[in-house]
């Protein structure tokens, strides 16, 4: 079983939970397995915490952090991985199979903090909540019945961080940039690209998921975020410069 | 995965179920993963087949075998398993890690018919419904919070029977980007930050040998290449309009 001090570096995040009852059944499962760490982006119930199925879980459902966004649920981690029930559609995320995810979380989790995004009942992750995420982990389902309860998603997906990973490779070196940076860095580059005409006001929204998308893919580093946000800055310096300058 | 013939073989057996939804979320997550032949023992609530939580599995649950006893509902298999949340007491069986368990179901599946037992919500299997059991399953769950909610518990024991065995398309290999754009594109950056300033003369050069290996830890494929360079040029032809435009 990995250490405590991993299993804490995890924060299961749910974001747009309709049903309070899912929300304790995922605080359950999480407490079964040992992940305390719970944050929830704008639940559809407010009242989420006195969820009656978080049987023995009701500490935790109480610690919960809540966020408006998931930007904001997700800001002090370096890697953000969300669950999806698609197999097929091409998602322009790399889509990993559970059992090969669960190594690669494990190793981020013995230094770093990873947010693991668990989407709606009805409509699971959507493209602009994607867009924050680095890779998406999906749970082998019959393709006759893709789509799982959320509890019972939230456990099977806890159960294999925790199955038989006795032995946990070193991490790599670098320090990966967190998501607030990298997120600053992509409203730079959306102004730099409103600024220079690039996104157009018909299409900055689509652009907007493009560029999150795509800095994403550039996996930084904590250094190379800075020196990019500096890169960015001084564009943006220059192109707002008034004319004749 | 394993054969359809194989998952055909396994009867989930639920005993004295309390809640409707729990047959529900079990019929589910049966669905989810292939197993299709639910047998339940004297249900609390009669009218279990309209359990809602059941979504996607109507028809298993509807097509449910129903039994008085224990003995009757296991009567056709040659191999019968009990799940428990106990992991220490001395129950007068062995008791296997869930993962440990999978193999040896399989086997037995590859050629036999076996019943997997799952004891009522608040009591778990009685030491008369053990006694029909060959050996038991433990799911590995904390010390402190061992005892899952019933419709997770199947949902993680039915995993752990497909997860290493269904092939699922792999990640599309991406193409790496040509030495050359890659080149292509750090000569534009170096542009772009010559006109904006970030680069004077002094430090030209070594500005150009810093963005050089900048760009590479992007590890960018050809699409992304191409998506950066086009961002860059439209930002030079921003820097290089005469004043007032």
């Amino acid at each position: 079983m990995p250490l405590p001090a991993e299993l804490d570096r995890l924060r299961v995040v749910l974001v747009g939970t309709r049903n309070p009852l899912n929300l304790g059944a995922a605080a359950r499962a999480m407490s079964n397995f040992g992940f305390l760490r719970l944050r929830v982006v704008n639940p559809y119930e407010v009242a989420f915490r006195e969820a009656r199925s978080a049987m023995g879980a009701a500490d935790l459902l109480a610690g919960a952090e809540e966020f408006q966004s998931v930007a904001e649920a997700v800001a002090d981690c370096t890697l953000v991985v969300g669950t999806t029930s698609i197999q097929h559609r091409d998602l322009q995320h790399p889509i990993r199979r559970l059992d090969e995810s669960a190594t690669l979380l494990l190793q981020h989790m013995a230094s770093a903090s990873v947010a693991l995004l668990f989407g709606s009942e009805k409509f699971g992750l959507s493209n602009d909540e994607l867009s924050h995420c680095h890779w998406l982990v999906n749970i082998p389902t019959r393709d006759e019945h893709v789509s799982m309860n959320l509890g019972q998603a939230v456990a099977v997906t806890l159960y294999e961080l925790v199955r038989d990973h006795k032995t946990i490779e070193p991490p790599k070196l670098t320090e990966l940039a967190a998501a607030a940076d990298v997120e600053r860095l992509t409203m730079a580059l959306l102004e730099t690209l409103t600024l220079s005409g690039y996104a157009t006001p018909a299409t900055v929204a689509a652009t907007e998921e493009k560029l999150r998308r795509l800095v994403r893919r550039m996996n930084l580093n904590a250094r190379d975020a800075e020196v990019w946000l500096g890169v960015l800055r001084q564009i943006l310096w220059k192109l707002k410069l008034p004319a004749g300058h």
